[in-house]
Parts: C-alpha cells; structure tokens; sequence
C-alpha cells in the first residue's frame, strides 16, 4: 500500500494548489483535493497547508482516527520521509495581517452581523450621514427599547425535532419571499452610497424579498409603496394613479407615524454646529433658528391632518390592498379592522419621532392581550430595532408575518448592492432550501440557526409557545379605561378657582 | 422659456444675498429669494449656495423633480454655461468652525434642550454656584429618579388624528396662560448672571406663562408668591399683606417640604474646602462646625414648627386662594382637600431635602390609587425632575394642571433673560396659535411634537389613557395601614427587658 | 445717626476679629461681632470679611433688606469713605488652600458622612487592613445588597407637622441611648490606628450610645458582650463569668453567623501575594495551602458546632439577657422566640460569611410578612449595610430597635477616638436636644434633619406606615412550604437507576 | 521557670526553620515549632518571623493573653536580651515580591477561585483557543444570564445548626462522588495543554468526581459518554457497542441541545481575521464564505435530523442508562419521562448554540412549576454558568443531582492536571472527611463553606426551603397554552390578500 511510499518534503510541496493539494498529518502523506468543500470547516483552513505539515492544526481539532475514517485508502500517498526537511518547508505558513485603518471600510467578509455594518459606517460615513442615519427622537430611550425589549423576550427551545431542512420562506401581501423579512422603506440612502436606493431595490430582487419604497428607485421585483400623504391630495391622488398601473406594487402603506417630525437631536446638531462658522447670519434668516436638521427637512411635506377619514380616500384611488404603516397600540390595531384595512405594520419610526413611544414588539404583546382577533383578519408587520435573526423570529412566533429593516439596510449600502445581499443573504424564489447551506451570514443564516436550534423547521410552527415574555410583560397595558380618568376629566371641567 | 437662457458662473455669483438669491441644480439656475422663507429646512442651508451650485447637497435630499414641483417656472432663470466655471466658483463652501472653548458659553442658538443648558452652567458657572443649584441630598437617588421615572412611562400613541393646529394653552388659577408650565420660585438666580431673579421674571411674562417668587422682583404679569412661613408670624403677616395688595398675585404657595435644609454634600463640601485655607479658625468660631453650605444657610428663617393649624392663620390673613407646595403623600393631598386648600404642588423639592423621598410623579398616581377625588377639587401641580416637553405632557396625562421647572432655570439664567426665553419659548397670549411655527427649541416645540405624535391637539384631550406606567407601578403605595404596624407598637409600648 | 459717620477703609479694617467684626455692605459699615454666633450660616463665613467689604458674598445670598431687619440700629457705625480704598483694602480674602496628597489623611472636619472615611481608608489604610476591611464573601453581591436595598426603600414623608424639637433618644437592653445606633464588634481595630478598640470605646461612652465588644476593651459605659462560643466550653463558662461580674454588660450576643468563616478573597489575595516572596516554602509548609486571610486566622476557634441546644447552657450561665447575632431568616426568629431569647440581631456579616445571604432589611421584612409577633416580644436589631441617618431611620420605620455599624466605625477610627465621635456626634445622655444644634455630622445630624423631613419628632412614631418597600417586596419570602420540595425529597429517596 | 532565662538576639536566630523555630513575642521567646501546623492561620505566617520578633504582626491580630493560653509553659524558653538586638537582627522579614508579567501564568497557588483561571487563560492562551472557549452565540445574552440568574437567587440560610462536619458526597448514576460535580465534556482541551483531555481525566480520577467524555481519553475512573449522534447510524452503533463494553461508562448521554451550531462570533472572527493575510482565495475556495470558526468545524458530523424516535434506537443499543444532554423545557422534561429516560442534563451549551435560550436553573425552577414529578423519577442535572460554591448548592437545593462545568475546567487545563484538580480539590472517595480540612480551594472549599453557613452538613438536607427565587420568577414560564396562539394559527391558515 502506499503507506510505504517514502515522500520528500520536496515532493509534497510541489502539491500545493486547490486543484491538486496534500498535506502531511502524524508523518502521512494525503491527497485532500476532493475533500477540500467537504471539510465542515471549509477548504481555506486546509489550504493554508497545501503541500506542508498540518499536524499540528489538525491535532487540536480532531483525533488521531478522523482522517482514516473519512478518506478512501487511496488518498494516503506515502510517508514523510523526515531527513528531507529543510527550513524553507518548515516554515509556518504566512501571517501578514493586513491592516485596516480607523476611517477605512472593512472588507465585506470580515461583517458578520447588523451591528457590523453600524460600526463600519459610524467610521466612515461623514458626520452628517451618520448623524441622519442613527439619530432618534430627543433622549434615545424608544431607540434604545426597540432593542433591548427583544434581548428581554426569551426561547423556549424544544429538543429532538428533525430539522436537517429549514425553510424561511413566507407569504406576504399574496406572495411568496425567501425570508420574513422586508426592508423597509428609508429615505436618502444616496448618502452613504452613490447607487443608494438602487442598490437596495437590486439587492432586494436578486435575494427574493419584499421591500418598501419610497418612489420608484429601480427596476424591481415585488414591492410596497410607502406614501406619506401630501399636503396636497391631488398629488397623493397622481401617485396612487402611478401605484395602481404598477404590477410590482402589492400594497400601499400609507405612514401615519410621522405626524410631526420628532426631535432627533444628532441630526439637529450637527446642522446647528454648522452654523457656527457663518458668523454673520444674513437678515432675512434672522428668525430662521429651526433648526433644521434633516429629519425636519424631509417632514416638511407631510400632511399631519390626516385621519381615518382620508384612508376612505386613499382606498377609493386604488384596488391595491391598503395598509397602516406606524400603528403603536391595541386601540388603533382594533380600529384598523374597523376601517377594513388589509394590513398594519408596528412601527414607532425607528425610535425617531416620539421618545418613549413604546417599542413594536411591545404593542405586539397588547395586541395579544386585548384583541388577538386582529390577527385573524389582518397581516401584521412589525419594524424598529430588529437586528438580529433571534428578533426575526420571535417577532414571528409571536404573531407577525413579517419584519422590517431600516437602519441596518442603509448602513449596509455603504457597500453598495453587494453590502445589502451580504446582510440578508437569502436564496432566490424557488430556488433548492438545500443548495445555499454553503451560504454565510447575515440575517438569512441567523433565522436558520434560530429555528433549528429552536426545534422547528418552517415559519408556520412559529408559535408563542416557544418564547416566554415574563421580562416585558409589565409594559404591555392590558385595558384601556382608567378609574381615575373620570376623576381628572371632572376636575378639569369644573371651573374650581 | 427661461430654460434657454445661458448664465455664466460670474452671473450667478452676483445673486448670492438674502434679499437675492439664486442657486444652480442639475446646471439650471433658479431664483430662490422668495422661497428662502417658506423652505421647511430653513434658510441658512440654501443660502449657504447662494449663487453657486447647490446639486450635490440638494439631491442628498430631495428628489430631482421636488424643485419643478415646488416653485413657479417663471424662477427657473437659465442655464449654467458649464465652460464658464472657475475654481473660486467651484471652490464648497466655507467652513471655519468656530471654536468653542471649555469654560466658553456656547452660543446660545446651538443649545437645543434643557440637558445642553446644565452642561454650560457645569462648564463656566463657579463651583459655588454650580454646587448650589446641583446638589440633592445625600445620595442622589430622588434626584436621579425624578428624572428615571418619567423616563420609565411609557406613552401609549393614537394616530390619523388631525393635529395640524396644536394649542398648548392651559387654565391655572384661573388664568390662562401658554403653557402647563412655570418657573418654580428659585433662590439666588444672581449668582449665575447679575439679572438673577429679575431674567427670569421678565422672560415669564414675554413668553406668558406663571411663576413662582420669593420677592417681588420685577414688574411682570401673573405669578404666585411662595410662603416660607417665618418663625415671626408678623413677618409673614407683613408679607401677605403685601400680596394681597398685589393684583398680578394669583396665589399663595406656602412651602411645606422643607421642614429642614436637607444634606446637599456638594454644597457643604465647596464650604469644607473653603475652610481649608483658614488654617486657624478665630476662637469664637472653635465650635462652628456646621458647614454651612449655601443651602443651610438659606434654611436659617423658615419654620420648622409649621401646621395644619397654621394654614387656618394664613388663609384669615389672604383673600387669594392659598396652595401647598411639597406635598408627598395622597394622605396629605387629602388633609389638604380637607383643610379647603385650592391646589397642591406635588414636589420634593428636586430631591434637595429628604433622599429617597418619592418621586412627585409617583406621588402623582398614588393619588390616582388612593383618592382620585382629589383630582375634582384641587389643581395639582408637579414640580421635580421635568427636563423634556414629554415629562410635560406625561404629567398632564395622569392629571397634572401644570408642571414646574426650577433647576433648569436657573441654568438657562447663566445667558439672562434670553436664555430663559430659549428655554421656554413659547407665543405670547393670545398670540396666533400658527404664526410661531417658525420658532424652535425648546420646551414649547418638545410639548408641541409630543402632543402631535400621541395624537392630541389640546391639553383638555391629555388623558392617562395615552400613558402607560406598568414600569413604575411597583413603586406606589397602594394602601395606608400595615397589619404588622400595630406589633411593632405593641412591642415598643411594652417594657420587655 | 450713625449712617452719616464717615469712615475710612483703615479704620474699618482695625475690627477684623472675632471680638469685634466690622463689615461694609452697600458702603454701610456695621458691627457684627454679636450675631456672629446667631448667623445661620455660622460665622466663618463672615469672618472672612471681618474688617472689609463683603458686599458681593452677602448680595449673592441676601436682599438688601435682610441686615437691616435683623441688626439693631445702632450696630450701623457709619458709611465707608471710598476714596479711602487702596489696594491692600480691596484685595478679596486669601485664598491658599491646603493641599492634602493622596496618601494623605484629609482633615477630619472636611469628611461629611460615612462613605469619606471609607475612602479616607481605602487610600491610607496598609493593604492588608484595607483588605480585612473592606473584604466580604465571594463576589461580594450580598455586601452590596446590603446597602442597595436600603437605597429602594422609598419615604413618604407627612408635612405640616411641628418638627422643631426631634428627639432621636431610644431604648435598648433597658436602658436609654442618644440614638438607635451601636457600634457593632469589630475585630482588630488596631490595624489602623494604635488605641484601637480603645477609641471606640471611649467614644460610644462620650456620646451616649450603646456598642458591643469582644473583649473589655476600655474603661466604659454600657455594652453588650459578644460572645463567640468556643470549642472549650470551660473557656466560654469562664467568660460568662467574668461578664457577670461586670454591670456594665447589658446582654450576652451569642454569635450565630459565623459558622464557618466565609471566603473574603480580597483579604486571601493579600496573603496569597505575598507568598509570592517566599520562593521556597519549607517543607513542613508543603500542605499549608489554606490561604490564611486574616478572616480565617480569626475563625480558627470558633465553634461551628454551636445549637439551639447550646443556648439553653449559655442561659443557665448567666443571668443577663441573651440575643442572639446573626439571625438570617423568619423561621429562626420564631425558633428564637420560642427559645425565650430576648433580642436578635439581623445580621449577615456585613455579607462576609455567605455570599447571596439575605441582606438584613430583607429578614425584617420577612419578618413582618411571617411573624410580626416576634415584634412584641423580643428586640429586634439590624446590622449591615447602615451608611446613612435615613437607612436608621427606615429600619426603625420597620421594627428595628437599634442598628449596628461595623465597618465604618473601622474606618472612623483611622482618625482615633475624635473620628468616631465625628461619624457619631450623638449629644450626651440627659443633655438637651436643643443645645447640639450646632453639632454637625454624621449620623445624628443625618437622622434628625430626616426625622424632621419625614415628619417625626420620636422614635416611636417611626412606623411603616413612613416607607414603601415596593421595589423589593419581590425578594422577599412570603412562606417556607414548596410543593415540589416533597418531590425532590422522594426523588432522593428513591433508589432510581 | 524558663522565663527567668536570658537570650540573646543571636541565640534565637539560630531558630529559625520549621523544623525548630523560636519567635518573640512582647519580649517572651516561644518555641512553636510544634504548633505550626495547628495554627488556624497558617505556618507560613508565622515562619516569616522565625529566629526573629513577631511582636508587631502577633499584637494586630491577638490579645495579648492568647499565646499563653495556647502553648504549654514549657515552650517559653525565656525573654530577649534586648541589649543584644543588632541592625541585622531587627530587619523587617524580606518583601521580594516576585513580579508575574502579564502574558505569563501566575503561580498556580495565587489562583483563588474559578475566575481567576479564566482571567490568566485570557491573557496566557492563543487569541484562537480563548476565542473558541470563552466565545457563546450572537449577543452572549444567555452566557451571561446564567451566571446572573444564579446570582438573583438568594439563600435563606439557618442557624444554630451543629455544622462541624460536613459531607459533600452524592450518589450520581449509582455511582458515590465525593462531590455534586461533575466535569463536563468539553472539546479541544488539548487547544490550551498538550495534556489536553487526559489531564482532566485524570484530576477527576484522583479527585473522585465523575465526568463525561467524548472519547476514551485516559484510563480514568467512572464516566458517562456523551454521544452526539452521527449522521451515519452505524458509526453511532459502533461507539455505544464500545461503550457496553467498558464498564467504566456509567451511562450515555445523548447531545440534544446541539441540533445546528450556534454562531459564536468572537470564535468567526478569528478564523475571518486571519482570512485577510490571504490575499487571494484560491478559486475553489471563492464560494467558501462560510467562516468556519471552530465551532462550526466541530459541528460539521453531528446530525441535526435526531427525534424522540432515534432514541429508541439508541435505548435498544446499549443496556446502559441513557440519560439527555442538553433539555432547555418542562415539556421536553416531560417527554423524556414519558420516554423512559433515566436523567436529563438541563443545558444551553453554555450559551454557545441559540442566544436568549433559558438559563439552566430557570429551566430547573420551570420544571418545579409545572412537573415536580420529574424530579421523582429521573435524576436531573445542571449545566451551564455554574462559577461558585455557591451555584452548586443552589442547584442542588433546587432539585438538580449535580452540575457540571465546562468552560472553567478548560481554563484549569491551562495548568495540566494539577490546574484541574485545584480547582475541584475534592477528596478521594471514602477518605476521611475530616482530614481534608487543611486543603484549600476551590470548589470543594466553597461548597463546604456554603453547607455550613447555610446550616446543613449533607446534601440530602439540601432543599428549596433554603433558598428564595423571588427575584428571578417572572423569568419562569408557567403554562404551556396561549389563548392568542389560536388567532395567531387561525390567521395564518386563512389566505387573507
């Protein structure tokens, strides 16, 4: 048998390509070419001792047996012969980190996680953009809950459920998407990235997943429109006209957390700072200390009249199925049913407009609670502070259909159309679940991984069954009639002085 | 068509004023002077380009139709003749930030919130003054959590309600005035700025809300007079004879929770360092160990005698309505509502007195558990702890008539009168509810934005219904009497030993 | 009159002592020097400007009507000369303050409350007493339980109530004390400063509050003995004797949480750094590996065979009254009930013993919850975690008799018997209440100012009506029986595999 | 008597071994060469003063009568000629500290408890292996909760209970250890030691305690077999034919909790670090994103398609208990009753596989909510976040058999052999109890010193009566059914757009 051959460290290092690759293990001499994208671990690791020693690495990994056991006889092609060693063989592979600086992007494959992306763009956004993206409403703590309230919400993981295949996908607004997950719909993402709103619009095409829009921003699979009701209806009026000769549209979201621009006091400062260096502000702006930063400027248009009213309105000038982008309590979930809206999406604007406004996951909870029936004639989606495939799917066990991403998608714009695949990473429509097990980060790898650790295989055996809210549970109110409100409204009334 | 005509860079630069104003998008110029005004992102930004490009900065922003859309053809003035550019044309604009030096006030317009005016006070205030105004008791739990405990309710938002028109204006003691807001009466307002007293009297009235006074200290419209009772009862009945003769004297607050000068550290240990450079204390002083903080100081002539039986005295000597100030018990909003008092201020004197004494606002929804009745004879005001327009509205939720700010204040005296005016900022009464718009910061706006995206346009709407406290609720006291009470007054009443 | 007296700035500046003292305010020039002792503020401060013009710290404080309503006419001497003002005259008050260097001890006047004289200690104690200090069991969570929960245990103080006279004298063991406050028996409190046991001693004797001891440490008032059973019962039987004999002795504490003395690994790293020196250990040593802290070298005699049993025999040798100390649950507050023991005291160690043992205050909750008879029969005692005049006062809110500092009077006695006293400043038995209101610090002084902001003016109408535990009603037990302890129990009993 | 004689300084310094040692005391010279190993404190402590004058230290810690009491007359052998102290004679004992630089190992003596051989691992092992030990999934939020969860639960100790001696024995799988731990099989030991697995496997031996394994590392003792299932039956089939042969194997324990590998990104980020000193990918390698941290490499055979079924097969495999690794429900706890299982470990892998699965001991007190009788029929163990002593009587009070660690005996490893025995330092089976008195740390030593500062002195006596889980109860779930998750169903199933 070849176990005989005697090979010199000459020989072995001649085979030292992916193409043609040995390495040496306890003195014996194996061909590993065809076991390279077998490894579990992944070829580059063996790679790195293409046509060298790899006892060591491979020792602290596996028993003495595991390669016998896993390779045919005939990959073993001969001995060390150990007098051949020289320096230049015994060398330890390369180790040139390269370095990356403070204010320079990251290569993509080092990003592992949403909060990845939010790191790489705090350091090389400029002020401004960073100042716009990650700014929230005055003190931070609706930011900041969105968040937390998820790391508050445990599993409760069942044990021995097959679940060698998972399946992520979902339906949504009639159609079929690889993920429950949809991006949501985020202005001004020209800022980060020349191809802004374009690099998300293709990455969301070429990974299978709904997305949100604002106007259309590129040739593109399915989407929503989300419409921010004009001042002026006749414009809102034009628009749904556009909406309605637009195939790809499958819904419209009509915005009505943003009734007034919040406070988001970065952004502000960052305008206000500027001010500093113009010294003599010119007459006519002398009253003109609104700030101004511009989560200001982009609410300028927005109708904050808007009622129950106008969603009659907006359902006469389309056919497309009508949903409530911004819902934040049980109360105008139940009147959403009422008004035969298709569809309602938990938001509190990323934190952005009202501080302590509670959190989407939260008003998912008193929605349970007060009126879970809503969930049997009505979608729902909930957006602000996902970040993780871990919140994905107890947004879903818990009752919701989809999640949004808005924030972590723009940072991942900084990288362009290729930084957005890399953060959903799903496989296309109708492509084979299996195939993409070779597939990496971010949040489709992440939603595997919970569910399979979870003990499910598909999203409709997402149940509130397998989380427990005992942590959050006294924030979610569970009536709506106080005692007292009589007592204040009383005292009010009366004229007492 | 305008659209023809082609201007070369020199052209334009010429209109590069406030009264005259161009800018150039996409190399079409336009005439922007009259729109200046109406920009909701405020002038400064645009006439940063006046007469230059504006292209890059604008289409961060706004979509490349917003202009087409927004303004009259006949400001479309030309086109850019691009050969035209030189490098001074090209050149962005200028930014020389000024520099803002660490004991330095920041210019006053770039202080945006009540946090921003404490920071400048710890920065250039002297440590005496700054000791005084921020010390609290002891450990500085009350103080801390009277700020906490706002943060940890939650609000419960409405939304698609009409709230373009938003009025803030609120009745107190029988008044009417901007806002749910006043000045609590502060001492010693001169050791941050020499106006002291007589600022903040004077921005009350421009900006029509009430205050509290400790003295006359200017002409000024409506305020109410706060009592520290003398242990010379004929002081104090000199003084409420004064008032009485007063008209803009709305009411008499007589000060209850500082039955004595609390141990504010901060203040007694600018005093003990003091001592340090007086290596031999005069023999007379041998005995005066007793610190001698600003706050002890203070407390010298108030009462600590003071009772029920007093209040009786002090209403046969006035014919206003007389208030408590520092109630921290439903028990004794009750005695009061008993001893016929027209109001009572909930406040533990900024946590200043008594450490770990509660905070007003849970004292608040004691009342709502114990004796909502309250709420339909008196007015409740809540002072401590308010820094944000959601504290405001929070309060008057759970049945607050109005909210005090006395720490706040006094940082916002360190830039005088108009510094406090920032502060508060809001429209004269009577004054159109619209036309301040334009005006900014700061709590004013907080209030405004915060009632806009809860969903209300009146104070009259506020009700605990918009408010969730689950997260606070555990810190209320739901009952008075304690079945173990009655063995720990047996055992002390029985000689056991 | 004197107002027209013109005077020079040398002529004023001759009264510039403590028995004369001229100061000009607003050019008036008054004579003082007999209400410096009445000044509010303490006479210091006004000393400081004792022959010049002191009108910019007065103006800070005072209304300019202030001087004239509290002096008499005739200490107006005259009106200043201004054109007499030279340099010298006008220069401000020196200013050279001290400099005290780190590893320096800070003048004990200038430490306000207990937690200066920990950090006094921890920067000019050795290490190794720092370490026996400060140490406590493990990861030091009950240590620090022990204080935090006193910090959510919240007032509510009752107002209008005549708080002028408080009187915070109680009884204990028979007898009357200045405060409800004892110095718990410490161990070696010679490490940081040679009279040790001593100090205490005699500074509980000087200001009238009760202390336990270890041994007769000083010729001195009453105290309790503590008595650590030994294994040699004859040696314990010969300390009762001895104590017998002494009238001074109040009680017998017997010991009852000490069982094993716990791992304070601070105090066992200092012993184990310092192995480090001993490069070759004798062989004798080789097994010697039992760390050695100072709190196992002093636990070495301890019986930790000690029972219920026992106490019966400590009772029949002697006739004063036994209690126990370190008593940690309900459960054996009513074995001690039944025992016939007349006092216990709650007590932890100072969490030193058993990391995650109930901090003290939680015990006397459960208590409450449990047994509240046990507060008509026996005195209850509460050490551990006591840093505050409002921790006093909430333990005896609750039921406590008295409570007990241990370590900080250790740190006190860094400074000898005047830094106990210091941290004390109790007035003497029998002395009038009034006449120490110019004694400062620390726990009487923090005690009475909250008495009187809590409403009180005796201990005995401290009751739980005055605190709201809510925050940690939740770490409370509320019954010993668990349904599942039965079958666990059975689980045990089973042979099962 | 000897008292009488007079010796020079130099005499007595002929003293000074451990085999004949003299010191000084007040002037007295003491042989105590008998009593060093009776000192409660220690030999070494008194050996630094050997042949010299331990006054000084003696006097900080003693009364001045102790020695007398303790040493029999003889010992004294006579009073120091004072005259004859010399400069070399009164030198301070030698401090030579040894300095232990920060990447090197400190000496294994100086480590006093489970962190410390944590924190010495993270400064002394390669970046890789401390990443892949100490890193958990995503967020760590389950590594850390529990460790907290264990420190939210408080003892309720007992007193007066006779606690001198103390056995920690427990009967496990039939089998007597001399302690409730076990060592958890853990992978890759041979990362941070070439001894690897067998130096844990021979510290359980010598220390009696039983461990699991995943492979035959060593002769040893007893030990259980932890299977993870192969995706191949018949290589599973081959190991549990080994283990019916091995008689050592006291039962199979079949990995559950393992169903997909987490994503631990400390331990990707390694591997994805040191992707960027590799320029350019081999080609086959370009789709080979997938990280590949340790952690995934180990994972690549286990088979996530295990079912209850599969353990039939399992049971019909071996006639050895079969017990669970890795339930994380009450309903799993349940089912494998109902699937004849003999125990369960309670596990998340140490938060290593799904992020905000439960911690361990909330899984215990879930099972005690809502099946006690598991607890009757099927041993039950912990693993996961134990630390302390007091973790492992906690848990054994709670109803567990015993607990493991994992990540702490790795980080022992460090040391070899003897690193893992410091840290169980239990005693061989039926040695004697007492005799091991002398030994120290560390788990062995802190849980003997909770036994009997709890009050018990065997672990049957462990019950959940002594431990309070007030804090930590609303993180328990306490039913399976929602009433909303039938909406939630009803919802999904309808097609609703």
């Amino acid at each position: 048998m070849a176990d005989s051959k005697v090979l010199s460290a000459q020989q072995i290092s001649e085979h030292k390509t992916s193409e043609d690759c040995w390495v040496v293990v306890n003195n014996q001499v194996w061909d590993v070419t065809d076991f390279l994208e077998e490894h579990p671990g992944g070829s580059n690791i063996i790679l790195k001792y293409a046509g060298s020693d790899a006892t060591k690495a491979y020792s602290e990994v596996h028993a003495p047996s595991v390669m016998k056991n896993n390779l045919d006889a005939e990959k073993l092609k001969g001995v060390l012969d150990e007098s051949t060693i020289d320096a230049e063989w015994a060398k330890p592979p390369e180790q040139n980190p390269k370095v990356v600086l403070e204010n320079e992007k990251a290569p993509l494959h080092t990003l592992i996680n949403s909060h990845d992306f939010e790191v790489v763009a705090s350091k090389t956004a400029t002020n401004k953009t960073w100042a716009f993206y990650s700014s929230a409403a005055t003190d931070l703590l609706t930011r900041d809950a969105n968040k937390s309230c998820f790391d508050r919400i445990w599993f409760r993981p069942r044990v021995l459920r097959n679940v060698r295949s998972v399946d992520t996908r979902t339906n949504m607004l009639g159609g079929s998407y690889s993920l429950p997950l949809f991006v949501s719909p985020a202005a001004m993402a020209k800022l980060i990235h020349p191809d802004g709103e374009c690099a998300i619009a293709k990455a969301c095409a070429s990974k299978g997943i709904m997305q949100g829009e604002l106007r259309t921003a590129a040739p593109s699979a399915d989407f929503f429109f989300q419409l921010y009701v004009n001042r002026d209806r006749a414009k809102s009026a034009a628009l749904l006209r556009q909406c309605s000769a637009n195939p790809n549209i499958k819904a419209i979201f009509v915005t009505v957390d943003a009734a007034s621009p919040g406070k988001r006091e970065a952004d502000e400062r960052v305008k206000a700072d500027e001010s500093l260096s113009v010294p003599m502000a010119p007459s006519k702006a002398q009253n003109d200390k609104k700030g101004g930063g511009l989560g200001r400027v982009m609410a300028g248009f927005i109708d904050p009249g808007l009622t129950w009213e106008d969603l009659k309105w907006v359902k006469q000038h389309t056919h497309k199925p009508v949903c409530l982008k911004g819902v934040m309590s049980a109360d105008d979930a139940l009147l959403a049913l009422k008004a035969g809206i298709d569809g309602i999406m938990l938001s509190n604007h990323g934190g952005r407009n009202l501080d302590t406004s509670p959190p989407s996951i939260i008003t998912l909870l008193e929605i349970h609670r007060r009126c879970p029936e809503v969930f049997e004639h009505m979608e729902v989606y909930v957006d602000s502070g996902i970040r993780r495939g871990t919140d994905m799917l107890k947004a879903v066990c818990l009752g919701a259909t989809a999640v949004g991403m808005g924030r972590s998608m723009l940072f991942a714009t900084n990288y362009g159309q290729e930084g957005v695949e890399h953060l959903i990473d799903s496989k296309p429509i109708g492509g084979s679940v299996l195939t993409c097990a070779n597939a990496i980060a971010v949040m489709q790898d992440e939603l595997e991984t919970s569910m399979r650790n979870v003990g499910i295989t598909s999203l409709a055996e997402a149940s509130p069954d397998l989380v427990h809210t005992g942590d959050v549970d006294h924030l979610v109110p569970a009536s709506r009639s106080h005692p007292y409100a009589r007592a204040i409204a009383k005292g009010r009334a009366d004229s007492k002085l």
